[in-house]
């Protein structure tokens, strides 16, 4: 088990209106569908209002009508880390953010599910590909998007994958052959950059850490 | 890394009602406040429809007016083991469910924060004690309550400590005077078990798993 900080983070090139800006971040995360903005009372329809509770010392979104408090509360999106040999699989985005980025098939967590049964489901919707399930590798807070991202490793059992809706394509990337430049979201960046080292050392450990929100360098 | 499957899924005696009869699981999780049911649109105050929206496969709650998708995600709860030399702090719950049971320090995931971060404000709220946060200790998947518990190693500070509004009591437990019987959750009584085999062959690791449901058994 090791921890790592926020100045762990990884600054990533972004390409597309800035590609060639290496200290660029990718700081563009999924969208949290839960965070919608919320006027009405989703129990009874009445006007909700922002309002501290009775006992609590933060901010909700309250009904007067029905007495409801809204709770909003971060996500999970949880991922693998496919291995074949000494390649690992990636799947390149069909879908905003990050279209045409790099990624390791990952998603938000859904109802009912286990964090690893999440993780087998978001390979085989983006990557048609069937995996047995490792260990746990990383856990990754992004607290500026409300998200915590949690990778395991992977086995790919056989080669009869392909791209599902949200990808343009799916492949196998050996070390040097990973588009570091490309690569959607810095958890990703991260998360392979500690697979390679822990593989090289012979030993993977799990590790959990931060991610903070960096604005995008001035160009200067 | 240890990973471990449903079958370890520890039964506890339920006290109250059925006290004494000890194959009787501990059930009742937290409820998952972003759980309630859904009847209007929070974003436009139309009623809602359940369907499977195009390139979906799951029934969600849809917004024939404005088109919102209002998508519903497991939480996180996140606690902390305080370690005292060879104690551990529990609290007594003051609040439903398992009101008068003993847990670790845990509560759910806020926006903004990281999962550490969560750890040491629970412990805060629950037992007044500052604590210096360790490693990621259990991660463990309670699908049938959409919830999924993450448990930090952490050293106790100071012995100033006592219960915030959500607790009865505060105290700290050698292994032997655990109140086993008493345990709100089996998240709990699981990370412990494992807390104190790990404390005992000295060294721990970091343990993913799943708990799922199981019935209260019938009374022969």
């Amino acid at each position: 088990m090791v921890e790592f900080a926020a100045g762990d983070a990884v600054p990533i090139a972004h390409p597309g209106s800035d590609r060639g800006c290496s200290n660029r971040l990718a700081y563009y995360w999924p969208p949290n569908p839960s965070h919608s903005p919320m006027n009405f009372c989703s129990q009874c329809g009445t006007t909700v209002i922002v309002r501290i509770p009775p006992g609590d010392d933060k901010p909700r979104h309250v009904c007067d009508n029905c007495g409801t408090i809204h709770y909003k509360n971060p996500l999970m999106v949880i991922g693998a880390i496919p291995e074949w040999e000494d390649r690992i699989l990636l799947c390149r985005r069909a879908i905003e953010p990050r279209l045409g980025f790099w990624t390791l098939p990952a998603g938000f967590m859904e109802l009912g599910e286990t964090t690893g049964a999440a993780a087998m489901r978001e390979t085989l919707e983006e990557a048609n590909a069937r995996i047995e399930l490792g260990s746990l590798y990383t856990m990754l807070s992004v607290p500026h998007a409300n998200q915590v991202h949690i990778f395991y490793r992977a086995q790919l059992l056989d080669l009869d994958f392909g791209p599902g809706t949200e990808s343009l394509e799916v492949a196998l990337f050996r070390e040097d052959e990973i588009p570091w430049d490309e690569i959607a979201f810095r958890t990703i960046t991260i998360t392979l950059e500690h697979f390679f080292a822990d593989r090289k050392a012979g030993a993977y450990q799990t590790r959990s850490g931060d991610i903070h929100f960096k604005p995008p360098a001035s160009k200067t």
